[in-house]
């Protein structure tokens, strides 16, 4: 298949690039380097370094044999993107070009403005060129389950079957999220599901869980083809923040009273999951939605494993309580429904104690390069 | 109050304007002339000639002593609006300045993409003005009815109790519209709840149905205030479209079967109900929605009345289906909520034979003007 990954640069377009390479599909990454740019700006650089992404490819060609085109632009850019695209004609987008930091997206006035229009952009770009030139092509959309936000209802794969004074009718699931950046993610759905059902397009959109995990079979060929790490308040995840606190020898910083609850998925498991969705695309006129996690956890729960684990390979870990930077419930109902993409075929790599020593271990590598200072909170949501 | 009108030059926006000066307030009237440009680049004018704001501004000025100060630029630009923001610190403002044609939001890529950042930017540039800079002034913004499409339940006023697995949970109505232009603005609801509940701010965003009407207390002053009167497939709503294929002798077009029912609303009640929110705002950390229109009819009702009254005045009247340029369904259960604005005070004008007669014979003046070509659908939705 012809494969273009939007953001190909990223956490995960980087992976997914290699992983679809290596099975002999044609690869075509795009990225336009904005979240090196954010991390330089906001002293948030990722813990080692990664070569940009035309050396990423040519390492990963003298590695696996396998190539990985290159192009470095912007896909909210009309021009560029129509012109790739027409050249391309990818029968499968992998779109994860948008810009993926909620602290940054609630920065200030301009990082917002960046993240609406890069995100929406870039969406619309993706759309309007399958309605135009590849009518047939599908798209795998990467959403996340924060879109949901944090109802008092289970959370449902996508859509709500709502009975309402007799009658009955099916709606896309409501969404309410916590930042501005998972906002455009709604955005994003909204915007999809008109284009899907107007023009007859075919769209997969992975609403995915806090991603963990450096390794893949295809980044273990060489550790300068590791994805980037990011355990800064800007792009850091919460358990990537813990690991690297646990190895700093500082406490693990809870938000609040660390009831908050979400689901996360082994990076592994996300390679699976876009995998499988490519393989069974979404029909015409369809906007296929999976709930993209494999288990979920507190704040709380996830920081006591982080505890134990790491106090097994021989680190002394606090956890502390630190006031919430954030807007959100600290303690909830949350009950997602995860089965479409078991039923595809996913199996999952939950975290278990050995998957997490593992991953500390890993960066224990690194262990100098940490700098404690970006890791608290820089960014406040009021 | 200090009032600042976004769109001051249009339909909506101009008779507001003149209405809130009337009544002793100090206005700020803010154009950017979009919706000028490209009736000028479409082909579409309105059926008589406009004066630019400023004119306009001026010969109110001269008929009824009150001033409208006015503004020309453009709200989605951040260092033009955040700097007359500060300058005239507005306590309400009333948001009208979007690109408001369906039929132009589905015309081109080019199109959609003006659409899209033009809507969505000026709302985000709203809401991060008021979050900086005015965290006590109250938005009134303008949403459409068009935002809940045609669902098979009950239409409420903006939002929806859901029972679901014995749980409760209260979300926005959830949307699904029928253009570009109808989704931009369910775009802006789900930034306007972002914002409206992480900073508290003060929000009524009203659904409107399609207005009619040319004829406002102030309007009628001097016909050269009028606000511009479109019947063209680009601007024009149905009502006017009718009423100007019955002078010009030609018939009335339904699209499709003519089951699509809509609710809506006179100019005069437009303007009622944004004063009633005005006087009444929400409070903090509220956004407060109300379903603006005041009765609904389908296109085939619309056009039989339209016949009736217009045969009365005598004129020759044939109605006569075409096929339907958009994707929409052309028999649907509609039954919408809207006893807000009512409980606010609103006391309706409805459609009268004589409110119709009325209406179209101020459009008589102007019969040597019609281009009947503009009136037939020139953009399709696929």
């Amino acid at each position: 298949m012809r494969v273009m990954v939007l953001g190909g640069d990223g956490y995960l377009g980087w992976p997914t690039s290699m992983r679809f390479a290596m099975e002999g599909h044609e690869v075509t990454a795009i990225d336009n380097y904005a979240r090196r740019r954010i991390a330089a700006d906001t002293d948030s650089d990722a813990l080692f370094e990664n070569p940009d992404l035309e050396k990423r490819a040519a390492l990963f060609r003298g590695v696996s044999g396998r190539t990985i085109n290159v192009s470095i632009g912007d896909c909210a850019d009309w021009e560029f993107f129509s012109e790739i695209v027409n050249v391309f004609r990818p029968e499968v987008i992998i779109h994860f070009a948008e810009q993926p930091s909620a602290p940054y997206s609630m920065m200030n006035v301009e990082a917002a403005k960046f993240t609406l229009n890069n995100n929406l952009n870039t969406t619309f770009n993706v759309v309007a060129a399958m309605a135009n030139f590849l009518p047939d092509s599908h798209l795998i959309k990467l959403g996340t389950m924060g879109e949901y936000g944090t109802p008092n209802i289970d959370i449902e794969e996508g859509w709500l079957d709502v009975e309402h004074g007799g009658r009955r009718q099916r709606f896309l699931y409501p969404r309410q999220a916590g930042s501005l950046y998972h906002t455009t993610k709604i955005l994003d759905t909204d915007l999809l599901w008109f284009y899907v059902r107007t023009y007859n397009l075919r769209v997969t959109d992975l609403m995915q869980g806090p991603v963990y995990g450096i390794s893949t079979p295809e980044a273990d060929l060489d550790r300068q083809l590791y994805p980037n790490f990011h355990y800064d308040d800007i792009f850091g995840t919460v358990i990537n923040r813990f690991a690297v606190q646990a190895i700093a020898g500082v406490p693990l910083t809870v938000y609040g009273k660390g009831g908050q609850t979400r689901g996360y998925i082994n990076l592994l498991d996300t390679l699976q999951c876009i995998e499988l969705a490519a393989r069974s695309p979404a029909s015409n006129g369809e906007l296929r939605i999976f709930n993209q996690l494999t288990e979920t956890f507190s704040v709380n729960e996830l920081a006591a494993r982080v505890q134990r684990v790491a106090t097994n390979l021989g680190f002394r870990v606090e956890i502390k309580s630190i006031p919430n930077p954030r807007k959100e419930l600290e303690e909830h109902y949350y009950n997602p429904k995860y089965t479409g993409l078991r039923e595809l075929g996913l199996i999952p790599h939950l975290l278990s104690d050995e998957v997490l020593a593992d991953f500390i271990e890993k960066i224990v590598d690194y262990k100098d390069k940490i700098r404690v200072e970006r890791i608290v909170p820089r960014v406040k949501w009021s």
